[in-house]
């Protein structure tokens, strides 16, 4: 995972759905050529290996079901993403939270696999304990703010310092990186200066007029980081 | 949905995971043109959108989370389903149940939407049950049969009888296929005799040495019926 | 199960907990003494045993998690329900929705040891779906009513009849019960005229001042029918 | 919590259910006594508030559902714990998972209510996130090894050692403890030898012929520690 990271999450989102997803992905791919920045897209489940197969740029899988592939009938496992071509996954978002056992066995498996892994949480004592997993990073997101387009670093920045805080001093090799309500470049600079190393975005770009525009907007703070 | 089917559920398998979901799929519509018969496949959801725009036989869902799009990371709506191109759905398969109320509306949202809807049941009691929510077809399998190569329709064929004895007489509009064990093509004949419209099938043609000589003998039964 | 019947869910409600949960298991058992009407009580799984063996009216569970005893931490078997001296069981409320499948077990588990059981459902369509699994009664309870105070019977009497009418129509051995923003005794005298045998209640008794009276003004039009 | 201790879990067993349940928390609490040992015992939900008055030693939940009480029926909120007159709740156990985020409102509300926590953890990584959380004590228990017979202090030490030296490097004031195979005076021994604070047992007891001799022979070890 290349830090700072813009991430982009598709969500279950219409606006990001069938022909749109690998528009917003293209769009993606071309703000990250342009200005040098590290973006990856989260498209749903039903478009990843689509959206894999047509751009450079890194896929995340927006989660996982279970450690092992087989006989699961409309589950997701950590090799089925791998399969697909996707270079990481997001899991434990606060919209499809996980047992914290079936996360620990899904954030190893992943890493075994070579993916990317973000573990979400909804706030810095939760993140603490999803730093312990051992992801690559954990995205702080308090749920209250998701998709309200107030930003987490503005209403809430004692959430990220104190997730910096724990996360650091305990397990410094994970990155914190955060969301929830972030809609412009200033969000992301603002999120940047109270030391994270990322901002996860959903409908600020997948509802978007322009989403190339918004992608560019938001990526050029990580860009000059 | 064109009667009697066959159904290929990939599930989670590696053997029908990234380059080989298409393979199977193409493999499945070469069968389907052969013989005139009515086969659908059902990739992993990493798959979907991929094998959709590749084939043109059916292409089904293996389940969906969520009746509407949205915000909802990780979830596959029924509305996604039909963004990706599928053309249909198997819901409340004993390896990914889900709630009556869910699976309630799962169904309404499925049809509204023109998405054929298969929904599995464990057992004639409970295929009633699944049939009264309106689905164009209730699957009946016995979950410990399930992947067992002892088909359903020869090792509970009263299973399948009572199912169709008790769906026909309360909603005759619902078709009963079943599936469970089913390893040959005169399994697949035993489960017409005994009155059903169609069978699911998975690890038989997933882990066969040559997934088309299987499709073949499996769906032969179908093109004479 | 004694029909027509007032069924009191005491919910997670602090109103209903601890010495509470005695107190209004009695003003419920000396309502229905007075009044001569079928009248249950359901406390919180952790006054069962101590309800159960306090009262001589009805003692109900307000679910359940697994078909049978034994090995399962923090679940609560239809086989505990029974050994704690409760006589039936709530299944598949919308607070507490159920798989389908273990649904359907649980109601085969808890007709085989003698227990009452009632099963929710939010809408017509899948109380029908419910009504053929096999319980004593169906509730029919659109969510969007529960706690508010407006009675089903008054503001969605469509939902009642059309529930009596398939229910009546498929599986006329199992009773139509309702609830969901009942307050008063005219919303009981309303749902009674609309085809139900009785109706289920939370909020109106468990937050009353008067417990007591609330009961006897909810149970009496069941005494008169 | 008073360390070093002894929890015996009901879990669903028909044998500690109903009559049995009070006789078994009897046992445990006569042998407490005579011992001057910790022992808690931890009935079934439906058994929480008879056993809670009925004894004067520790009981605790077998889990919690919810961190708040109100308008949810078959949920288990922290709050109805207490309010049943239990000190302590387990959470997390392997048969009882609970999300990361809800596990750690739940660790959150127990606290601010004065009951004692341990939350369970399978292995040694997950045991490190699950005292991220601070309760008071993390409980790791391999899963397969639960119920078998086979002590973790005896088939997997290794676990227990490195769940002890990362717990007590990150979060020296949360104890760790341990289960699953657990049969034995000597396997209480060998497992406060490798470094924990207590043991949790389930099978050993409730299926024992003579609870009381069982609970004076897996106490016995931490009376003397």
């Amino acid at each position: 995972m290349r830090l700072p990271i813009l991430v982009v999450n598709f969500k279950a989102y219409s606006e990001a759905a069938g022909r749109r997803a690998l528009e917003i992905a293209r769009a993606a791919e071309r703000a990250a050529r342009e200005l040098g920045a590290s973006i990856a897209v989260a498209p749903n489940h039903v478009e990843l290996a689509l959206v894999a197969q047509s751009v450079e740029i890194p896929v995340y899988a927006q989660g996982a079901d279970a450690e092992a592939p087989g006989a699961r009938t409309a589950h997701v496992a950590i090799d089925n993403i791998k399969a697909a071509g996707a270079s990481g996954v997001i899991l434990n978002h606060s919209e499809a939270p996980l047992a914290l056992n079936t996360l620990s066995r899904l954030v190893s498996r992943a890493r075994e696999l070579g993916l990317d892994v973000i573990v979400c949480a909804p706030d810095a004592r939760t993140g603490l304990a999803a730093a312990a997993l051992g992801p690559h990073a954990v995205a702080v997101e308090p749920p209250e703010l998701i998709g309200t387009g107030r930003a987490v670093s503005r209403y809430k920045p004692e959430v990220i310092t104190e997730s910096v805080r724990l996360v650091s001093a305990h397990f410094p090799d994970v990155a914190v990186i955060t969301g929830a309500g972030v809609e412009s470049g200033d969000d992301v600079s603002a999120a940047l200066e109270l030391g994270t190393r990322g901002v996860l975005v959903a409908s600020a770009v997948v509802k978007a007029g322009d989403p190339y525009a918004k992608i560019v907007e938001l990526a050029r703070p990580l860009a000059r980081a």
